[in-house]
């Protein structure tokens, strides 16, 4: 088989398994190739992803040794989305009555979320992440992008009982937006215990939704290896939780004004691009 | 720059842009390279997609022409897939209290998520898509991983009023699990006027909820080009709508002799698998 023939099908390959170890030899029969020409191929890769800002393309020594994609964006490319992210939020049109955004395109759109997807899998790429968690409703996309990345599963965390999810564990919060007492649960089964967990959420205020997922895992015996919220707003300026990363920072809005007023918010300067190789 | 490195990036941006048309300038200018040798790259392109069955990468000619990649799965492919699907779902772990069926994990799984998604993306390659509808909220992963191989938004219908959507509109609906009227309701600014809507949603019983989106679709003067299901239950037998996929059917459930069965649905023999190149 042609070495170009192989390429083709080792992008599509590498790039829907990622985060996954996968063996010269899965590669050598695949292909019906020897493992001299299947090397060549991984080391043309690893410098054309490299190259292009794919991702890092790991190489695990030994006998159980292989390949590895991480999905890795670039600091300039991350800058300019984040840049282009905030413009796109600062339209008036979307402050709702209330002061609240509207956010749904963003949210709906498959190129935005592949995006916001990239960079939260570059931010969180060597923190063993088990499981993304999320609240529903509107953290679910975001949660999908990043699992799909990382190649982990999903959580989804609900303001409400369901009958189609069997036992649950629930802790009380107190919403941001309300300053109520509100209760929030997941499924016992679809989260075992020592799992690493990554909290996503397309929205914070004062961060009371973020701090009850954080204690939810608590209760399943879990460990935060970080939050990351699409949006942050200023107000309150104390939040409840204090290490998290935000994607935009939405500094003002005034609905009879017609101003809102975002930018890129601490995630850039809180990745470490050094892994990237030159 | 070498063809090699030019096919490594260019897969990866073909399967980011599903369904979109690129142009062969955008891809000189992009490497540098003449416009022939791309041409000689897009035709071991369309050769490997087929055989692998990553799509279809159609040619549109004349000046404004260019080449777009159809997401597009074979026969066999799609046939094992619903058949392991349906093999993991008959598992009697999964039936809950009342016969419901526990299936966060199925719908948590990057990897099963990205499997039904082709298989709906391929159904749906070639009904001109605008917009995927579902509703809150087991659907929403099915609905991402469908609008990211398509490459169109998706909107989210909701059960209860939201704050953060503005002006919507809603209809009243018959949900067959419980026999009540219910409300369902659309953000106005989500959806334009005379979309071709794709719905889709996770669990089908009587069809009521699906009736009621495309009731929904009718408010907005939308049309509706396809309905899809992951799980059909047999019982009602008498459904509420009729022409709809689904990708199982879950031909009994019984709790209390522990027995849950489910078959490939009639996705499969309704996709049209002659489109696909030889």
């Amino acid at each position: 088989m042609k070495r170009s023939e192989r390429l083709v099908d080792m992008v599509q390959y590498l790039t829907t398994h990622p985060h996954t170890l996968i063996s010269l030899p899965f590669f050598a029969t695949r292909y019906d190739s020897a493992k001299s020409s299947i090397s060549e191929d991984l080391a043309i890769l690893r410098n054309t992803f490299a190259k292009y800002e794919i991702g890092i393309l790991e190489t695990v020594a030994g006998v159980a040794g292989g390949v590895r994609l991480i999905p890795f964006i670039g600091f300039n490319t991350a800058g300019d989305y984040l840049k282009q992210l905030a413009d796109r939020i600062e339209d008036p049109e979307r402050i709702l009555p209330g002061n609240f955004i509207y956010l749904s395109d963003v949210l709906g759109d498959p190129q935005e979320l592949r995006h916001v997807g990239e960079l939260i899998a570059t931010k969180y790429a060597y923190s063993n992440v088990d499981y993304v968690m999320t609240i529903e409703t509107k953290g679910i996309a975001i949660a999908n992008s990043v699992s799909r990345l990382l190649n982990v599963p999903y959580v989804l965390v609900r303001r409400r009982p369901k009958i189609t999810e069997g036992a649950t564990v629930s802790v009380n919060y107190v919403a941001s937006s309300s300053d109520r007492v509100e209760k929030m649960e997941l499924a016992k089964r679809s989260l075992p215990e020592g799992s690493n967990v990554l909290i996503v959420d397309d929205f914070m205020k004062g961060g009371g939704t973020l701090n009850g997922m954080e204690e939810l895992t608590k209760e399943f015996k879990c460990h935060v290896v970080g939050m990351c919220v699409l949006c942050e707003a200023s107000n309150p300026v104390n939040k409840v939780v204090d290490d998290y990363q935000t994607l935009v920072k939405i500094t003002e809005v005034d609905r009879s004004k017609g101003i809102i007023k975002a930018k890129p918010g601490n995630l850039l300067e809180q990745i470490d691009f050094q892994k990237f190789p030159k």
